[in-house]
């Protein structure tokens, strides 16, 4: 469509870009020129798309309305392209490091790699019933109670969870034999006094997007199942089944991970444990849900786009996504290569350490162990926070979101700073509507090309109908268009290696809104509404784009009682200040920490 | 246009692939469906493709005819991309290889590595008067001529070129002061007994792709260096300035890099010294000629599709591409990011090393040395071949070519492994013709997005006809495309690993066809000739879509007096074995080598 052609933006050069805090680079915020649809309309505006002549021209006036055109295909850029955001590890502080937390090189088994893990934590000093990995370890010890018994009982929760009142829509799949059977086995063990790790027997689900045996991985749709078999546990699968774990089933998610919202046509919406009238977020909903309802202290998503970090601060529980490259992708759905990774959900920050612990690690000891840096624990006992940390906050980013948000957030940090000693340094993030548009470029794009094979098998009417109109933007991007965004990542890098190297994390709200409501027009076609996707997605973006980890940790509610999140963004392969600093902020929140609407209680004590 | 969709190809996994003698993959000839044009037929089709709709409809329509909607846009895979050829090193025989040859680290000055190489070499036995940088070295400092003598008689030979009896074409821009000044310098260094290595004094041509001052940087065109000023020395230039060369001028090229026979309707056609009717080759077309005609002992050329090594063969001169990553890209045109690289065309196998010495290194000694590995330089004096050399050979490729080249290419073969006891391997190399397809996607794509902006602030009319074809091709890859493309990349990496396996290098022609004749309707237009071009590439992909070392080396004629080339691909970063080896081919072919028809006696003996 060179004839239509729009004038780009002209960037200067990455290192002319001042990120300091007086900085004249404006912010620029989400501009999405798309009503919220759902109904008929979705399926009108998917028949148009998808017209040949017509859709295309539709295509390239909303690529050119939502900015696309001047801030990506159009632009002129100095930078060339950075393909995939695998870092280089920088072990500067190696020595502090060794001092203060503990390290693991890879290559041991999961079961070596959890037990250091369980020698940094200690039982919560505050019992909230949503329980911990160590309360079900300790209390299967203790012979309180067995898996079996407790497996029975998640399958009777799940049975009412699905009831018509509730209609949680937390699964894809479950398997009331399959779990029966790993309880079974998990009883036996520790009858014998030989649990494999803290991890036995403790309920673990998956997010369908992951290859988990004996589960065909659906990915949330209702056919991609049908032209990819799974025939093995996906390596983070394998790993934690090695620990014992129990896994439950396969959670809910978007389809295709293509939205933020978690409906889902052909699973139905999964309903938010804080108030079922909301969303759960997304698009790893269902793992994000169980966890907040006490189903499981943990489950594995997948975050691509903030997919795992959303539904957790929207569901008030710990997301925490490791930098690109920590954990094998190797088993999971391929609906991208260079942005998305295995994360992590849990009730608290020391379930997602040892959680993280058992799944971190190459796919086969036969991978150089050396390719890979080392993994590191904190402490997470008595905490003796460590000194002097400095967390990089832009101002007018972490101010756009709900007023709830921004005040919780704010008393949220300033509470940690006072309480531990810590500062925050003023930085500016430049350009980051910039690095949406173009990750959107690039997750579309890889999508499309990952998963053609299977979308050529497919008949249209199979895939719900924000899907299809998702798919159809994701499809209209020329090489050019990918490569800018590419070269948008390198420039993004640029300006990221300089704020780290004035401050240890950047520390923002989770996400803009809290959980919306679900409407009834959603049901049959899900539904389109890319201004509160833009702001779920707001503070995502760099955690994926450039493979930067990131944790998020509930800080608070806002006055419907819906959880707010705070996300803490690290450096490269530097996850373990993140769970650091997250258990600090934990240890000042957990004493107001609330129960959601719908919740079980497995120990039941 | 997803309503036109086409069947895609099915690949089975790459592991599946038999690359063995006996394996059942089929050898693909290159399927262009292109007639030749020239003159008007060329502005008609150039206006055509750049017509809005009808000229997507056009493109779509090529595209599918060559197949490349078959094997690229719509192919199933299940490899996963892989966006740049650089290569880890894998140093298995150090110690072996460290008995046989130098071994330099990273680090050192350029006059130092230079100095290193020096002692490799010695003088060569044959005295064919195309003199090599020994022979400039020599008499210089035996005083028998100085530097600023030899560079009168170069002036006065580059202006006899230009005479209309002639019209080489061989420079796009040369400063007789700047080269006299450089020369008056290096005159007075000897006349103190202090040259500053084995290249003071030796001229040295600049590929107009790499800044070199105080010219101007066209890139063949009539536009570019308006657009983008040459501010400073690329890297690879400031290394060979700093060993003393003098750096004589730009020569011609082909516009943009975009075509393989070097005919440039701005700046003339390249003739080639052999036959003064026939092509030079490309893209670095003046660099293969003003070495071939005894000009200089070496060249610079960039090599992003075989732009080095076919010119080479055809202009009968060595021609080396080394690994990718192995030369700094910076002060480069930025025409590509992932196939392009620097390369050497030299006279003799000895003046390869030594340039290659002097330009080989990082950016700057402030990155790190441990990211690049060693380099190593093999002993070329009284050769000692190493023992064992398994070639792979792919007979059906091998035998793609024109008569001439196969017998000539097949006896050279024989010779070099009786001579020295060394195995031809029979191998499969699968996929070649795709593998073409998908470095034609790639390095259209970036081509694309790299020069958009200077394409921006372009008036069409300034572009040749026939680059204006090419970029209208190049424009024209979706996303799906690029990404496919480099997950082809993916599968011809691990075919050629399993090859390398078995093997230590891979032997075929460098060409399928000799230097073909200029004809008189290219003047104005250019020339489209996609049958001849695909002949001229079709040994050259793997060198830069995976980033392999290459070299070229002249083995014969043809009937008309044309050279042959005979080609050696290496495994990554093992520069020194086909250094190694063309010496040895040298050895049995240099007293056979023939003087060109236009040739030019610098030293005047």
């Amino acid at each position: 469509m060179g004839f239509l052609n729009a004038k780009g933006e002209i960037y200067k050069a990455s290192e002319d870009v001042d990120v300091g805090p007086n900085s004249n680079e404006f912010y620029l915020q989400a501009n999405v020129k798309a009503p919220r649809m759902a109904g008929f309309l979705v399926k009108v505006f998917a028949w148009f798309l998808e017209l040949p002549i017509f859709g295309s021209i539709m295509l390239y006036f909303l690529k050119r309305n939502n900015l696309i055109h001047k801030l990506v295909t159009f632009a002129e850029l100095q930078e060339s392209p950075l393909f995939v955001p695998s870092h280089n590890y920088e072990g500067g502080k190696e020595e502090e490091k060794e001092k203060e937390m503990k390290s693991v090189e890879y290559g041991g088994s999961p079961r070596e790699q959890v037990g250091q893990a369980f020698g940094c934590i200690e039982a919560p000093k505050y019992r909230f019933s949503r329980w911990t990995i160590l309360d079900y370890s300790t209390a299967y010890n203790s012979k309180q109670i067995t898996p079996l018994k407790v497996m029975n009982r998640f399958l009777s929760a799940v049975q009412q969870s699905s009831s018509p009142s509730m209609q949680m829509s937390f699964f894809i799949n479950f398997d009331a034999d399959d779990i029966l059977r790993q309880a079974t086995e998990s009883t036996h063990r520790y009858q014998q006094g030989e649990p494999l790790s803290v991890l036995d027997g403790v309920p673990i689900a998956i997010k369908d997007e992951i290859d988990c045996m004996p589960y065909p991985t659906t990915g949330g749709t209702k056919w991609m199942h049908k032209v990819r078999r799974c025939k093995d546990d996906a390596v983070c699968v394998k790993r934690l089944r090695s620990c014992g774990a129990i896994l439950v089933g396969k959670t809910n998610m978007h389809e295709l991970g293509a939205g933020t919202s978690g409906i889902n046509p052909h699973y139905g919406t999964t309903r938010n444990p804080y108030n079922i009238g909301r969303i759960a977020g997304g698009s790893s909903s269902g793992s994000a849900a169980v966890v907040a309802a006490g189903l499981c202290p943990a489950a594995l998503g997948v975050d691509g786009g903030g997919s795992v970090r959303m539904p957790a601060a929207l569901c008030g529980v710990v997301g925490l996504k490791p930098s690109f490259g920590r954990v094998s992708h190797s088993g999971v759905l391929p609906l991208n290569w260079t942005v998305g990774m295995v994360g992590i959900l849990a009730g608290r920050v020391e379930d997602a350490l040892l959680v993280y612990s058992a799944i971190s690690g190459p796919k086969s000891s036969d991978q150089s162990k050396t390719t890979l840096p080392k993994l590191y624990f904190p402490l997470l006992k008595s905490p003796k926070p460590l000194p002097n940390i400095r967390l990089a906050k832009y101002g007018e980013w972490f101010n756009d979101c709900s007023d709830a948000i921004r005040v919780c957030c704010c008393q949220a940090l300033a509470k940690l700073c006072d309480s531990y000693g810590w500062k925050t340094i003023e930085v500016t993030v430049p350009e980051i509507e910039v690095m949406r548009l173009a990750h959107y470029v690039t997750i579309g794009s890889e999508c499309t090309a990952s998963i053609a094979r299977e979308l050529e098998k497919l008949n249209k009417e199979e895939l719900g109908w924000d899907a299809r109109v998702a798919l159809s933007v994701y499809g209209s991007f020329s090489s050019q268009e990918y490569l800018n965004a590419q070269r948008i990542r390198n420039r993004q890098l640029q300006f990221h290696k300089r704020i780290f190297s004035k401050a240890d994390v950047i520390v923002t709200p989770t996400t803009g809104v809290t959980a919306y409501t679900i409407r009834n027009d959603t049901r049959e076609t899900g539904e389109l509404d890319y201004i509160n996707g833009a702001a779920l997605v707001r503070y995502q973006i760099a955690g994926n784009f450039l493979g930067l980890p990131a944790i998020t940790i509930p800080v608070g509610y806002d006055r419907s009682n819906l959880p707010i999140g705070l996300q803490f963004i690290g450096k490269p392969w530097d996850e373990s200040l993140l769970i650091h600093i997250a258990f600090a902020m934990q240890e000042l929140c957990i004493s107001e920490y609330k129960k959601p609407e719908v919740f079980w209680d497995l120990l039941g004590k």
